[in-house]
Order: C-alpha cells, then structure tokens, then sequence
C-alpha cells in the first residue's frame, strides 16, 4: 500500500475526458497536488493507505469549474446599480465608484470575498482582470484558489496606474513576481480596442511574447462598440487585430457578442480563445454571441460570470443553465448548447480557453487536483435520469460540499477552511459603508 | 399584551404593499393563520405575547412566493430528457412516460416531492394543472402549502380520465371536495385551444362559472401553435376566445408567448390574467413572451415556473432572475423589468394573477400569514445596497430559511416540518425505477 495523502471514494464522477467518461463508484487518488488515479472504488481503497479519506457516496464529482472572466473585487460594488442604460450605469455608478473608491485595501478584501464565494458555488480557477491585481493575486494565494490575471491596461489613469507605461510596469511585476507560483499565473490584460492605442496593444503584446503569457481583452461586446470600432479601423475590429499580429493561441478575448462569421473564421484560423458571459450580456442588454456557431467553426470557447457588477452572482452552476437556455430560445431550437456540451464549457474547454488544460479541467491522472463533490441527496434533485442534466438545470452553487484546489481542500462540508467568511463579510461591509457615503446613497 | 402564535422581529421586511414599503427591524404579529399587525420591531413586540418568535436580524422577511404555473408531479420526470425537438420530446419521450407511468401513486409523491423543493425555495402558493389531480391537493394539504389547482382537459383520454366528461366530473369532484379547505382552491383547466373542442371549452366554462372558479389554459406558447390556431379558427386565438366568452377576469392564460397588439389588448380590457414562465420558454425555445408590452397595456402577469420537465427547476427565484434577464437582452434595453417589477410579479402580482390578492402576495394586516425568511449573511449576497437587487440577481432557493404558510411554520432553519423530506425522495426515487424500466433506459 502507497503512502498518499487523500482519497475521495464512492461517488460518481464525471470525468470531462476526451470520452466524457462517468465512472459509478469512483475513486480519486491525490498526493501532493497531483491526481494519481483515478478508478473504481474497489480497485483503488487497497492500493493507498490515504492521511484522508472523503465518503463520496450519494454525490457527484466533478472537475473544478473554471470561470473565464470575472473582476473579483468587484464584488463590493454588487447591486450598487442595476436596470440602468449601459452609459448611465458605467458613467453615473461604477465608474464614479471607482474612481472614489478602488483602492488596495478594497481590492484584496472584494477579491477574498470573492473567491469565498467562487469556492463555495464550485470554481476552483478564474480569470480576473481588474485594478490593483496583485491585491487580487494576494487574496487567491490566501484562499488557495488557482487563478489566471492581469491589471487591466487603459490610455487613461486608473485608480492603480496614471500611465499606460505604469500599467505595462505593473504587469511586469505582476510576471516576475508570481513566476513560480504553484496557483497564481498571470497574463497581460489590454482593456478594450476602444480604450487602448494601438501603441499600448502593441507593447501589451510585447510584453505578453517576452513572459509567453495569455493576452486577454474585452472584444465587441455590444454593437455600439462593433459599430465605433468598424468606423474607426475601417474594418472589423478582429481584422484589425490580425493586421496588428494579436491573433494567436495566446489570445483570450472575453464576450465577443458581435462576431460576423468572418470574425469566427480568423478566430478559428489562429486558434484565438472566447469567453462567453451570457447572463452579463443578458443583465447589460449587450446581445447574444453566436456561441453555436463559434463552436461549429472550432473555436475554444470558455464560460465566464463577469463580474459582480454586472451579473450579479459568480456562481458557474447557474451560468451553465443560462448558457445553456439563452441560446435555445434566441434561435428556437431547443437542440442547441446541449447539458454535456455546457459542462464541458465550464470544465475543459474553459481549462483550454486559459491554456491551462495540461494542469486543470478534467479527472485525469497527472492533473492537479481540482475537484468539487456536489451532494445529490436533496428535493430539487431528485430523481436523476442524467447527472449533466441536472448540473445544467436543476442544480446551483449551493449544492456544492466540498472543494479540493492542488490537492488541498479548501472547502469541506460547506465550511471554508483558509478563508474566515465572517471576517471578510465584515470587512467588505465597512467598505460598503464608504463607498455609499461618497456616492452620497 | 394580547396573547398570539407567532411573531417575527428584527428583520428588514418588503411589503409589497401598493408603496412597497421596506421596513427596517420590522416585526409581524401572526394569530391563527392571520397577519394581525406589521411595524418596528420596537412597537409590536411590547403589545403581544406569543407562544413562538422568530428572531429574523440580518435577514430579509417577504411575503411567499407565488408560483402562477406548474405540473407539480411532473418532478418524477425531472431531467427524463432534454435538449430536443419540441415533438420529439413530447411523442418519444414525455408522452410514453406519462401513459405508461402516472398513476394516483406517482401523482401523489411527485407532487409531494414538488411541495418539498417549492417550499425550501419560498414558494408558498402555487397553481397546478395535471392528471390526478386530487392527489396533488392531498400532497399540498399534506405538506400545508397553498395551492389553486385543476384536473387537465383534453378531449383524448388521460391516465386518470377516460373521457372529456370524465374530466368535467372529475373537475366537479374536486371543487365540492374542497370547496370549504382553508389552503386548496380548486380551478377548472382545459389543456389549450389545440387539445380541447369549442364543446369542452364551454363546458369547462359552465363549470367555473356555477362554481366561481378560475379558468386556466395553456395559450400561444409558441409559434407553431400561433400558426395553427390562426388557421383553424381563420382569427387569433384571443379574438375565438373572446367569441366563446371566455374572457374575463377569471381567466389566467399560461405562456401566452406570441401575444399580438390587439391580443394584448383584449387581455386588457377584459382583465384576464398571464402567467410568464419563461425558463420554460427559454428551454423548449418557445420563444420570449411579449412581458413589457403586457405591463405597458395593462395585464396583470404573475411569473411560474411550469413543470420540472421543462424547466427543471420550481425555484422562484432563480425564475425571478431569468424573467429579468430575458427580456432585457431580446429588447436591448437593460431598463425593462427592474428588480422591484420582477419581485412584485412573484408575489403580489402572481396573487393577483390568481385571484388570491385579497388573501395573499403582500405582508398587510388582515392577510393570511404566508411569508417567508431569507438569512442574508452569505458571501454570494454581501454587500447589500439593495435587498431587492440581491432577491433577484444574487440569490437562490437555497437562501430561505424560514417558511411561514397560513400561519404555520412549515419551515424553519432550512429543516421542513410538515415532510418527511427522506422518505419522499426514496419514493420518488422507486418511481423512477419503474419509469426507466418502462422506457427501457
């Protein structure tokens, strides 16, 4: 009998293989922070003298959900301002919010919160991209969350950097300084087309090439942008970034609601990342991304709650079911964004949208161990014909028991175990508190 | 002091009164099934001495909701299959379950199993529609919940009728059997204008109108629906309607997703009632009903979640959020259905929706006791700048705590106290045996 370090034993595991293999009476064999088996309980219990054991009986176990777009501390700002036109909102709320607001001490305790809530709705890896991001880097290390981010670059000030060549500076820190870590990654974050030079894209770029990092960028969100970028690039704003050398496997472009099947074409050419966010894009009235037929054309395309400004929730279970309904009903055919097809999205192919498949997204041996145990035994999931579909339709965040991040459980019976949630409720509280006194609420 | 049942103190309470007053440290004064006083907290706990208080600080107490559309017993096919054709889902899968499967043993725990899950989701009252259904009443009395139901009209046979005027007597039954039950109401429901004759039509009307009931149908859910009625009638199914009398005020429509102007209009005019139910819709990519325009023109619509066969879930909430959502990215305005719009349609307005407003779907003196209690001190709903912003973009089912129905409590700290939560889901659970092995799954 091995020497390892955990077993989780008795349940029945959706795999997220290349095979969608569902294993009755698995078990998951972890040492260290690696899965070193994966199998039928009664073939795996005699091999390992486990330090832990987890019953899984009864629930389901699931590669941790991976959310492809968030800005985690913006969880202070949640139901700050909702049903608003998108210029209203951003001009007279979130920007002023801000801009008055955002601060490091803000950024880490929004971004702990955050990940409280990431961990206890089942997400075990996020993509951020905000202000201030070693805050948020701070908090994900403190939490044990894996995650992928970068400070968001803009031609304009931010709360964190007066220049855009701070902002290069800081994502440079940001590179040198989480090089190593087991958890955090980073990646370079140019904001948008509409609020980034093409000098600021270009030395974004540069720097991205020289840590070989992922690029990330807010891409044609609604059509108001489609429409101002068209005028001014005289072409599609995804042409454009071919001329200027950013379509590549490296690039991650969060929303892309406006993609003409031109735009799919190059993003599948060059084997380009999409993450697709379809209750921010619902909430924010921005439209709906033609995410069938991005899949058609064989682009890689992750799921993402945006953050909690515009969403208002990070639970990726409930993103999954408004993936899942928003595309059914936006071209009457009930066929498409099958249960499986979302699962994979939130699991795998958001795993490969971050380039982070080699690590994460499936139960595979030599993976890390990213792991969630959703209990099964409840009303609103009773009975069970297909697990996936219940995941998609029935389910939610609060189903979720335990998280296992890197071969650590964070999570056990709903109790976080590295995050005090009181302390961080109270915290984000009384910067509540602040930021309703400056926008005079 | 006046000796009473029950007080709730402490919390902070949406009325949804004609003001929709919030009250900070309110306090609810409840005697037998009754809402005896509402104010501070300070003010009512000195007159009163009852025999039970729940302490709701921090939390947010609100009147139950009120789910206008369901197939409560369907739960036993939660999740039986997905992502189809409309057609195909029905006559392969949903059809042959039904035929070979429903009987008063499956209607009776299905719908016991649906109880369970409405009521650990704030769901207080609800209208049903299905076979069996004096089963579905037994399971409500059982579980001391709130209903409006009626046994389904076709002018086929059904497991329970073998004839439409075995339906119509089986209709009678139940409106004398109840007549006099202090939480069952009783409606008469031919399925829709597709499955019932102009001849079963009017007998269902001569029915609710010897007895005063609520008439409820399916209406225009889709589009094929819309083009076959217009072909059969050589008008608009609202305009035959209204030709056969049936438009008045104790007329509740369910979908009723490809209204027309002028269908809208004879709605309004006539004070028939909606109910919306647009996870539904979003599922079986019915389509996205026309709900601002119906707002606009004056129809009372009320939200539900129809049958755990097509949504898959009878949470509330979630559906709060979706009718949100909806339709703000099919008009591209982020301004249509704010939160407060949403929150009064699961509750005050679905009572309306039912008739039941003099009764029910706000917390006023006089009302009957049926409220519930969300604890508000969880990650996913931290900060709070808006309770109403949070019930409908943050939270979920699994948030209620605390379930008050006609004066009773029949949950309280998430622990129910009318169900035998177990053994419903281990009958359930041998339903669906039989259920797989009759479809050879």
């Amino acid at each position: 009998m091995q020497d390892i370090d955990l077993i989780i034993c008795g349940g029945k595991a959706l795999l997220m293989d290349d095979h969608n293999t569902c294993l009755e009476k698995a078990a998951i064999a972890i040492h260290a922070s690696s899965i070193l088996n994966v199998g039928k309980t009664e073939d795996i219990l005699p091999k390992y003298n486990a330090k832990k054991t987890i019953n899984a009986e009864g629930s389901l176990i699931l590669p941790g959900l991976v959310n492809c777009h968030t800005h985690a501390a913006m969880t202070c700002f949640r139901g700050i301002a909702d049903d608003l036109e998108l210029m209203d909102w951003l001009n007279h709320y979130i920007f002023p919010a801000e801009a008055k607001n955002v601060d490091p001490h803000l950024a880490y305790w929004g971004s702990l919160l955050a990940t409280a809530e990431m961990i206890k709705s089942g997400t075990t890896t996020f993509c951020d991209m905000y202000i201030f991001e070693d805050e948020t880097a701070r908090a994900a290390k403190a939490a044990g969350m894996r995650c992928l981010l970068g400070e968001v670059l803009f031609d304009f000030p931010s709360p964190s950097c007066k220049t855009p060549e701070e902002g290069l500076a800081y994502t440079r820190m940001l590179a040198e300084k989480w090089h190593h870590d087991p958890l955090i990654n980073i990646m370079v974050e140019p904001h948008a087309l509409y609020t980034c030079s093409p000098a600021l894209l270009r030395n974004a770029q540069k720097i991205a090439d020289n840590y070989q990092l992922m690029l990330g960028v807010h891409l044609l969100e609604n059509q108001s942008e489609c429409r101002e970028l068209q005028e001014k690039f005289g072409k599609s704003a995804v042409a454009f970034l071919e001329d200027i050398g950013y379509l590549h496997e490296r690039l991650l472009a969060f929303h892309c609601v406006c993609f003409s099947a031109e735009d799919m074409d190059l993003f599948a050419k060059y084997g380009c990342k999409v993450s697709h966010n379809p209750a921010s894009n619902m909430k924010l009235a921005s439209g709906v991304a033609p995410v069938p037929d991005m899949l058609k054309a064989g682009i890689t395309v992750g799921l993402g709650t945006d953050g909690c400004a515009s969403n208002n929730t990070l639970d990726m279970i409930r993103e999954m079911s408004t993936a899942a309904k928003l595309h059914k009903v936006a071209r009457l055919d009930p066929t498409v964004m099958d249960a499986q097809t979302v699962v994979r999205m939130a699991t795998i192919n958001g795993a490969k949208a971050l380039n982070m498949d080699h690590l994460i997204g499936s139960l595979e041996v030599g993976k890390k161990a990213d792991i969630i145990i959703l209990g099964m035994h409840k009303p609103h999931l009773t009975p069970i014909y297909s697990e996936c579909s219940h995941l998609v339709y029935a389910a939610n965040g609060a189903d979720v028991d335990t998280v296992i991040i890197n071969g650590k459980v964070v999570m056990e019976n709903r109790q976080l175990l590295t995050i005090h949630e009181l302390d961080v409720m109270n915290e984000v509280r009384e910067i509540a508190v602040k930021i309703k006194k400056s926008m005079n609420m």
